[in-house]
């Protein structure tokens, strides 16, 4: 049976306290010497063959007969009044199904009301203004043309700093500022007492950082099939979170949520974006219904990166201060940050300076700003990669200036405990972390890392070392639900609402079932991705996927070996604590004589399928984190201003490993992507028109392969056993969060500039070598 | 947890000793003074605007792109030895993308070994032996003409009285006669001393009772459709079991369960050949994985009608022994029952003779006979219907004889138990069957019947009367499995593994969840026929969906009202015991005013999904059985030998009614069946050729809307809760199986003939009168 608690759940650096419902009893931890024969060890992807070979169907894959396509006509400009639209040319063009806009279209209210599904007044460039269905996607883009709409321009801002400035216009309905939790705009916190700690303070540190606009460029954009079948609605979506869209979906269009039905089996890649539900998807719905046929709305990359989210650009001044021993006092920090057009959160940013070291005084000033561009969304890690950046080099800022060892300082601020919520951390390998990322590149941890210029290179490259740290939540928490079915021939199905959103979610999860039931990893088939066949499981983001998700699905298949073992006992005549099940078989303790494969004990029984069940405990009173550290060698062109990564060792504290293999490769991505996040991507706007420059794969760099560093990752293996029973935590956000920050320091250790900007292109790193003399007198 | 017990199912009429698992706690029964708020209302069937609308898929709905069609070559003869085959021209037609016969596809034994996927020797016009895949099914028939066969025939026999001439050549490896558990030939049953008692009876009647072969001819033929993902396999089939589809195909194609996905949302009508799987489907998931593209494999009606089953010809020699009290002291059957080329079993024909009247001296032998024709199948109340014309024909006979009313002849020899296991029935209302049966006619129960030629009639229409019972299983048993998924919306989503295939089921079994989840039946989603979201349910045959599938999704139901009752009395702040659920809402024990909705409670929690899981149970120590009787009216044109049913009132004893509308309409289709197979529909073989003349629906003789008579038909409404604690039994074949002999005693009744041979066709009719004064006088 079930009950009712309370429970802390950190999702994407928020926190939200939960009621959530629970069953009464859960697994045992899996403890440190646990025999295992699945878990920890490096396997393949179960579903390798499948993408590879191009058999898996993504949504783009889709076809149900008689499909149409959609297109959707957008705003040419960042804010204008529709004075004019007239869709009667293209709802006449031959193969046109359906046209709707405003004017057709229900009253449907998004963005918390901010917005609706088709405005009258469009505030960015992207904004929806009409859509079509027709027989092809030429023809629905030709028709699109015959849509005549007449604008109003409206003023317009692009520019945060501008949103900010006295007697700017309101880009949107709420104004230029978002409205958080203070009531006043911007999220403040503070602790102890600042002023005081800056005026005690030895050396004191502060300076300006910047970030830009990281588009999520997953490889399958954003869209969706749909198709009606009576007055139920089948969604095909690549969605991180087909429950959320099925509650969206249904909340929207007025339907029961038993009648909507979300599938996303494969999904090409989601990095936080596709964690929500955009307007698009209900506009397919509608075109189904009008046109009485299944419709294909996929977006394009224009479209994919004029509006489904970003990792806005931030503003960050931040001030440190100590004591002369090194002992951090003060930390300040004011953000802005781009939110776009409706975004509704920021908080994040500040979210590393908060709690990464331990300090007594701390304030942090984070404001949403408004602009007239597309809206913001998670974006692996928000906010902690944009706010890591500033106060980890920050803090090589510091140790510079105190003239200390940044492994030391490190050392000397470790934070023992969550000093905002005043208790323990469930698991903290941060020391252990830093000792291994040094060791992985052939340093002593003991030893200071070498000091700035130190390192010998040849000219004009320069070679610097710079370490960063990692904070991040990953430890998931209640609900997510799982079956675990037993077949007579002894396969194994697992059922669960979740997703493999690219991370090898399926694969881990597998093994975790693998393990616990008994069976080899191949006779486990894991279905997700499905809200029929369900059940329930969260959103796959915040990297929660295996702390919530692995334990209900350990939680399943424990349920279904405990009814083996009954019907075992039964047959193999001992008490079923007597008997021990793997690979398939069930042996009776110490007789190895007596080992039965589970399908000939089960082909005693009349076509009886074991279903185990299970479900995501409540969370401890412990604090859950994730940490690590990066330290990366870059060499410096002190002629182009070339910047190369040439090695990173990356370490991170996600707990128990359940696929080292898949892990790692967690890991190099998120490497790659801070790569990027640190030198090479940015959306460009032209903020005279209003217009991103870039939306696309040719102009807006993304980092390749040939952009890879020689990199060294691991987990620190232990289990978090506090955390759930299974001991992980998740590895998805933690490998980019640190990365840019210890390319910076290593920067600065190279050629000695503090780069303060992303990215860090050739340009700026000439720029600022050109500044660098007058600098470093100045300091 | 759970627990192995044995308990015994019967399944269209042959009792199973299953070794089953079921959990510890079952829900306690519905009592008759349950305060039901849906169960027991009449309501429309949840599918039926999908049905009738067109929206509903069908198997042969299904088209996954890329989707080619098939086609089998099969034998026009009904038994030769292939000498020449050859494919390579058919394989060169533009289009065909695969071709298989015996010399590609794998050796893949059937029918218990007896035949192969593609035999050397064919053995009925039907048998396969090739077939091919193209772009469309024009060039995969035109491509079947291009495959070059060369036949030897052999001797051959499609009469089952020749079949067991001395000298008849074999029909099949295994020869002529089916070797049955008496290891000799034939199934052998007696109780009692049969000779004593015949030598001390007063009155004996002795009559050979013939009946037809008769086609299933549902709306939707027997078909597949296959796709390949990988290794996985999709197989949509209109299938009753779509289990032990998946369990046939893993174990021939030698594939894992788990790897295997059967559906069947939808199916056009199964009378029981659709509980197994035939060659077809494996052939297009061997034509699939050779093309590398789905495949469609409809049998077309013809094929149907040749080898997809039927009820074969009985041939009944019956011999009655009675006092002259009417006291029934001695039964003799002797029983042929054609079961074409491969059939397996042929002793249910003999279960009313066994069963349904006290009888101390009973002995029945039935022989299933092989000939050259397609291979017998169930069909609704497979042998009961057949044996229950010739049981309930010779009764009547008796009656006459003995000059006794068949109300008190049915009242005198009424069996109190089951003689066969010496033990009581679970619940037995025949006795109220026959008196409801008669007032529904306007008859006086306590009155004799009308004896034959009293009722008025205009000539050369004479009028009379007739009775008949119904014994049969019905009662169902483990294992059945079902989930109940509540929303946060409140609506609910059952998931179980069953079928409705055409019965009412999906609403039935919805009522029950809505009643005892407490939800309106609007807020019910059923979702069935798919093994991914299972769980497992058994073949929906032998009447035992209800009562096998009932309490399984009831108990899921309570399961999950409990969790939804923790969850409220958390909120509700009262214990859960103090908590009713009804219609969508929760309330304390006599406070009204603190109703809260479901979805209202359940918005207070994070996303949880309640998920109930049931099972069904073990049969108790009783005997379960459905009970009934029908009373025919017709009249007869004595210049025509036209019969037409003007009247029938059916009432059976199935228990506790779910749904009264579904359960007529059951009732209603059961009886136009039956009126089918007593007066209309006969399989007629050219025994010089051996070739069916009538498969198909021109010259194949189907009752139409124009042959219903008026029909009054119910249920007893009665609980049988020792059966299970819905107190349902099955309903889809009690009303098929006394239609015809109430029809031929109505007969008798009206023009003093008896008729022993099935159809009862006007040839027939005329045929009779003509003898009838002989007849008469020899008695």
């Amino acid at each position: 049976m079930v009950r009712v608690v309370k429970t802390k759940v950190e999702i994407e650096g928020r926190v939200h306290e939960e009621t959530v419902v629970v069953e009464k009893e859960e697994p045992q931890p899996w403890q440190e010497d646990h025999d295992f024969v699945c878990v920890g060890k490096p396997v393949d992807r179960v579903d390798g063959p499948a993408r590879v070979t191009g058999a898996a169907k993504f949504t783009y894959d889709i076809h149900p007969a008689g499909m149409l396509y959609a297109a959707v006509l957008r705003s040419p400009h960042p804010h204008a009044r529709i004075t004019t639209l007239d869709t009667s040319h293209a709802e006449k063009l031959p193969g046109v199904r359906a046209v709707i806009s405003r004017q057709t279209a229900p009253d449907i209210p998004w963005y918390g009301g901010a917005s609706n599904l088709f405005d009258q007044v469009v505030r960015f460039v992207g904004d929806e203004v009409a859509a079509v269905a027709a027989d092809d996607l030429d023809t629905a883009r030709d028709a699109l043309k015959l849509i005549r709409v007449e604008y109003e321009p409206l003023p317009f801002i692009t520019d945060i700093e501008e949103a900010l400035s006295p007697g700017a216009p309101d880009v949107q309905p709420r104004g230029n500022i978002l409205r958080e939790d203070d009531g006043q705009g911007g999220e403040l916190y503070s602790r102890g007492d600042l002023q005081k700690a800056f005026n005690s303070a030895d050396v004191i540190v502060e300076s300006t950082y910047k970030t830009s606009t990281q588009m999520h460029n997953s490889l399958e954009t954003h869209g969706a099939v749909v198709m009606w079948e009576g007055d139920e609605l089948t969604v095909w979506e690549s969605t991180q979170y087909i429950y959320g869209v099925r509650h969206r979906v249904a909340s929207v269009l007025k339907m029961p949520e038993s009648k909507v039905h979300v599938i996303s089996e494969y999904m090409g890649g989601g990095f936080g974006s596709k964690g929500g539900t955009l307007k698009q998807t209900i506009i397919a719905a509608l075109l189904a219904k009008a046109a009485g046929r299944p419709i294909k709305l996929m977006l394009t990359r224009t479209e994919e990166n004029l509006l489904a989210g970003n990792r806005g650009a931030t503003v960050q001044k931040i001030k440190l201060g100590a004591k002369r021993d090194g002992t951090l006092t003060a930390i300040d920090l004011e953000v802005l940050n781009g939110i776009g057009i409706y975004g509704a959160w920021s908080a994040a940013v500040a979210g590393p300076a908060k709690e990464l070291y331990k300090c007594p005084n701390v304030r942090t000033h984070t404001i949403g700003v408004h602009t007239n561009l597309g809206t913001h969304s998670a974006f692996r890690a928000p906010g902690f990669v944009e706010g890591t950046f500033a106060l980890e080099s920050a803090v090589d800022e510091l140790c510079q200036k105190l003239g200390m060892d940044p492994l030391a300082f490190r050392r000397k601020n470790h934070a023992d405990k969550d000093q905002l919520a005043d208790q323990d951390y469930s698991s903290k390998q941060l020391l252990q972390c830093h000792e291994v990322a040094a060791e992985q590149l052939g340093l002593d941890p003991r030893s200071p890392l070498p000091t700035p210029g130190s390192l010998a290179s040849d000219p004009p490259w320069k070679r610097g070392i710079g370490i960063a740290s990692q904070i991040w939540s990953g430890g998931g928490g209640p609900p997510a639900h799982a079956l675990v079915r037993l077949n007579s021939d002894g396969t194994a199905e697992v059922q669960c609402g979740t997703h493999d959103i690219g991370t090898g979610a399926k694969t881990a999860l597998s093994q975790i079932v693998a393990e616990e039931l008994g069976v080899p990893l191949q006779a486990v088939r894991f279905r997700l991705g499905d809200t029929e066949s369900g059940p329930y499981a969260p959103a796959s983001m915040g990297s929660m996927t295996m702390p919530s998700v692995g334990p209900a699905v350990r939680s399943a298949a424990e349920d279904a070996r405990q009814q083996l073992m009954e019907i075992a006992s039964y047959f193999m005549e001992v008490p079923s604590s007597h008997l021990l099940v793997a690979n398939g078989a069930v042996t009776i303790e110490g007789k190895a004589e007596s080992r039965r494969l589970i399908r000939d004990i089960l082909a005693e029984i009349s076509d009886y399928m074991i279903t185990g069940k299970g479900f995501r405990g409540p969370n401890p009173r412990q604090t859950l984190r994730t940490w690590g550290a990066q330290i990366a060698e870059v060499e410096v062109n002190t002629a182009t201003g070339q910047v190369r990564v040439t090695r990173l060792s990356a370490v991170h504290d996600v707990g128990r490993v359940i696929n080292p293999k898949g892990l790692r490769s967690q890991f190099y991505g998120g490497i790659l992507q801070g790569i990027g996040f640190g030198l090479l991507e940015e959306r460009i706007v032209d903020h005279r028109t209003g217009h991103p420059l870039n939306p696309n794969l040719e102009e807006y760099r993304l980092p390749t392969i040939a952009d890879a560093p020689e990199m060294f990752a691991s987990g620190i293996d232990k289990a978090d056993i506090l955390a759930n029973h299974v001991g992980s935590k998740g590895a998805g956000e933690p490998p980019i969060i640190p990365t840019a920050a210890a390319i910076a320091n290593a920067i600065y250790n190279a050629v000695g500039v503090r780069m303060r900007e992303l990215p860090i292109t050739p340009r700026r790193i000439l720029d600022a070598l050109a500044q660098n003399a007058p600098q470093e007198r100045q300091s």
